[in-house]
């Protein structure tokens, strides 16, 4: 498969992509290599990842904990302290291997440790090969502020190996569908057509391929977030609300992602519905195809009051008022939509039917 | 006096300050004004800071403690919670008044908020005024590894109200004559004599502009410090190294950044002297000088095994070896010299003399 060349790196594909890494290793003279896992990806990708490695160079591993509970400035004071003590210094690389919270995190590691180090990311995670491998965000969460604390900074590359995949459960490998979804949504109703039309077994390549390509044209019209590239929070602005409400609530009640995703492009398709040009048959599509692979989410009165008092710290928020992102079509979005916030309690229970 | 204006912003001084600030808030749609102080600035330059501003956004005040041991991590994480909870938006900016550490930390926090937000620096030291308001680092140190988490990036512009040192003690404005000293050294002996010419009740304003002018052509002529910028680091190899020594020990052994530099500045000027082509006679000049303003620093053989210790984990540090400016004679330097080990000693034996 051909790489797809953002603006200033190269996404890399299955064996391309280890090629690719070796031959920037031979060429670019680092002083040594520091790879970042959490103990998943460190038991189930790291031992195939490191015997595809040709290097000289010193290779020094760094553990996280896994989750995104863990996604903090703690564990980044953590890894900075590790990287001071093992003599890291601003030749040194970084690699990032594992979901979106190693890679968004590790970026985020590599952009500040003495202002700035070198980085590469190589997503594990379905959801991190369709989505964080574009855009160049890095970030951490503020208590239960999502990526609240990050910097704009793009890696050396990023490697996508769908063999990875094999080691996710089903509902790590669903987290990432909402994303594919949601790139059909706002961009190509033929790609939604044919991510319904998976089966269980059916290989996924072609298609994350073309969700990284939806990703990167769109942010490479729009690299400042200044317009259009906003589509991509289609979901997200009551989507991130839901995942940091719950992200609150413990272990047991914690949406992963695509999950939160899921539940807020119902939401703000109902949205779209009632205040743009959805059409009913569509919304009932989105919904419909979206809970067949999402178990459906018990909202308390409480839970709902909560989740619209976070909305108000939502990044996309600016001058006080609360932008949404609405389709017209299924294959069609428009953003800056301003939305009356009596809608809000009608979308829960168009969810909730 | 006329802007000094670098490759991104302006540095305006004085009266000109106000007048460009308030014309810029005019200028751009920003949704609310966040400053940063210390209880020092909060009290000696706040007043006549907010008495010269002119704008109808809402000014909220963010208190830090004073100080270097206050130019940490979990600082800044009060600061993105007090942002958070003040509502601070992309659209908000940052106005952070104070010394280095006020500037460097609020940079920092600035740059990573919500992925960044603009900021203005209004430097209240000399140290400051000569040395944080060119170049766009912003940083935080990690332990006692001074600045070891940070980011580069410009902030809107920067103000100069040479005023605000009328509030400054003795100390600390000797501290910022390391820096305007280390200008003379490296790039103009007529600057390093008017300096040396200097009497205690002087105005400073005119040798300010020299040195910021300095400060930026070398900043402009190699933006990426790849090259001749690494000048600005004579003094600063060893000096960071003791600066981080003694603030690990301590409120009574701390040296402020410019003592350590100066100290800093006579031990690798007699690496210059060794290595370089430094005259006896300059080396002489450079330590009576430095001597005259800076009282001399007592080391125990522990204290110099130490800093040795502290070097290697020095950023400008790559591949393991170690890199000096060295000076091949007053208003001349030269970079990436290596130093054998054994002269160090021998270095801090002449300091000792």
């Amino acid at each position: 498969m051909d790489a797809i060349i953002t603006d200033t790196y190269s996404v890399y594909f299955n064996k391309e992509g280890y090629k690719a890494l070796n031959q920037h290793l031979k060429k670019e003279r680092y002083s040594k290599l520091f790879l970042l896992t959490d103990e998943n990806t460190h038991r189930d990708c790291l031992p195939l990842f490191l015997s595809s490695l040709e290097t000289d160079l010193e290779v020094e591993i760094i553990e996280m904990e896994a989750g995104e509970t863990h996604k903090t400035i703690d564990t980044c004071v953590q890894i900075w302290y590790a990287l001071s003590e093992l003599g890291a210094d601003r030749r040194s690389l970084m690699i990032n291997l594992g979901g979106g919270v190693v890679t968004d995190l590790g970026g985020f590691v590599a952009c500040t440790f003495k202002r700035g180090i070198p980085f590469i990311n190589v997503p594990t995670s379905l959801l991190a090969m369709v989505d964080a491998s574009i855009g160049g965000k890095t970030g951490v969460d503020l208590g239960n502020l999502k990526n609240q604390i990050g910097v704009i900074r793009q890696p050396e590359m990023v490697l996508v190996m769908v063999d990875f995949l094999k080691t996710l459960e089903k509902r790590q490998l669903n987290s990432g569908f909402a994303e594919m979804f949601k790139h059909g949504l706002i961009s190509s109703g033929k790609y939604w057509s044919d991510l319904k039309d998976l089966k269980a077994n059916d290989p996924l390549e072609s298609h994350i391929y073309r969700s990284v390509q939806i990703k990167n044209k769109i942010v490479l019209e729009d690299p400042t977030e200044k317009d259009m590239r906003k589509i991509l929070n289609f979901g997200h602005t009551l989507g991130h609300a839901i995942e940091s409400h719950f992200l609150d609530k413990g272990e047991n009640k914690a949406l992963l992602h695509g999950e939160a995703i899921a539940v807020g492009m119902i939401l703000e398709g109902y949205l779209s519905h009632r205040l743009s040009s959805l059409g009913l048959h569509q919304l009932e599509d989105i919904k419909n195809t979206l809970l067949e692979r999402f178990r459906k989410v018990d909202f308390t009165e409480e839970d709902k009051h909560a989740i619209l008092a976070l909305l108000k710290f939502d990044k996309k928020n600016s001058h006080g008022s609360i932008n949404f992102v609405l389709l017209k079509r299924i294959g069609d979005a428009v953003i800056d939509q301003q939305v009356p916030e009596d809608l809000f309690m009608e979308a829960f229970t168009y969810y909730e039917e």
